[in-house]
């Protein structure tokens, strides 16, 4: 097993970090790892804006669910769907290429883009011996963040990521069992075996609970998918998309 | 730099493999990797299909556009956005969820899901000395790779990704300017500065194709994207994602 592979396994999401920011060479160097990372046809669909003003990082922290892990931190990154610089470029090179960048086939080349991008990012980060944490939450309130880190049309912060020194580490929650979510050759279809890998990785779950909680939690896992998805959230979002001139056609 | 920033840094899309299988051990340490990323709200929103099948391999190739090294390598993935798991949860656990996984913001969750384990597993292949490639040409007949792969409603296979023995190495292609991609705060609103960016850009690449073609090749970065997507390709893919049951609301 090699350092990277021990990196990746090793992962947790880091919800407290010290107060000491990261230098300019860290960030430039996680920044060139997310650059390394492939896009699709070349066409580098995205953005990342850094944060270091205390003010906007509490900004965000309040938007994402009053998250102090969002305001106290080594660093917030910000990952951005781009196609804003594609609708400029179009412009340069007298191409219309509209049609193009209002698909729904580029809205998701951008979110790919952004997210391989995010990963290299976030495993360069944990290498160095720092944490990290997605901050899904920043969808909570889009118009909020766009106004905030004054995003053009065309662009969609999708997530951000919190980067730093970590103060307390989390125990790691198991995945879906790999027979579950790794299918060979084709997608399961015994739906029994599909049910019972399930009904297995619930005991799971559940355990892992009892044993961190003293028995106080012991939900299984498709309990709480089923309770966070039976709330409806962020069904803003495809008004935001599609005014921001994404995914419309 | 430690030995994962060293791989990442050193990335770049292999398209020609040795005919040498990976063995079961390699797939299940890249799996594990793939499942040990970051999951929103852990709802792992994704599958992956692993295909050895010679005559899949070369119809999926076919789909992607004759790219001989989708048929020869060392294994292929697809990996896929899969809200189906969820649909069945909600039946299990007797909640509406339908709303939630068929609101724009699940789909999103989906992409972004499948495409941080997608990145894990590229980082650790290429950790182990293998090389990979994304293959994003699967979308240009997803009805085509749903018959194939026999995945149910609900779930979006994005694109492949080739692994395995090197044969030919390419160069790196230089990425945008760390200061065009990586905005400070807020996103840069000076259209003088960005303009500059992307014409320093455009010499940069231009001179990258000069010197390996022997002058043959000078198109700059713009030129190649404005051609590109002037194009309008896979514009089915909205109707597609929505047969399919997701982004509808």
């Amino acid at each position: 097993m090699n350092e990277a592979i021990t990196t990746m396994l090793n992962h947790r999401s880091i919800r407290h970090f010290k107060d000491e920011q990261l230098s300019d060479d860290q960030i430039k160097t996680i920044v060139a790892c997310a650059q390394a990372a492939s896009t699709s046809s070349f066409i580098q669909a995205y953005s990342i804006i850094g944060i270091k003003d205390k003010e906007k990082k509490r900004k965000l922290a309040e938007i994402a669910g009053n998250q102090e892990y969002v305001a106290r931190n080594g660093h917030l990154f910000v990952f951005c769907a781009d196609l804003s610089r594609h609708e400029y470029i179009g412009k340069m090179e007298g191409k219309d290429v509209l049609a193009s960048i209002e698909s729904t086939e580029k809205f998701m080349v951008a979110l790919i883009d952004a997210t391989l991008a995010a990963q290299n990012a976030a495993i360069a980060a944990e290498s160095m011996g720092l944490g990290i944490c997605y901050i899904g939450g920043i969808r909570n309130n889009l118009e909020g963040v766009k106004e905030l880190l004054k995003t053009p049309e065309r662009v969609i912060p999708l997530f951000g990521m919190t980067v730093g020194y970590p103060e307390k580490i989390n125990d790691q929650k198991p995945r879906l069992p790999f027979e579950h979510l790794y299918h060979e050759e084709e997608y399961e279809q015994d739906q029994e075996v599909y049910l019972r890998q399930l009904q297995e990785y619930n005991q799971l779950i559940s355990n892992y609970y009892v044993e961190r909680t003293s028995g106080k939690r012991k939900d299984t896992w498709t309990e709480q998918m089923g309770n966070m998805l039976e709330k409806q959230t962020r069904m803003y979002m495809k008004e935001f998309v599609q005014k921001n001139k994404m995914d419309l056609r």
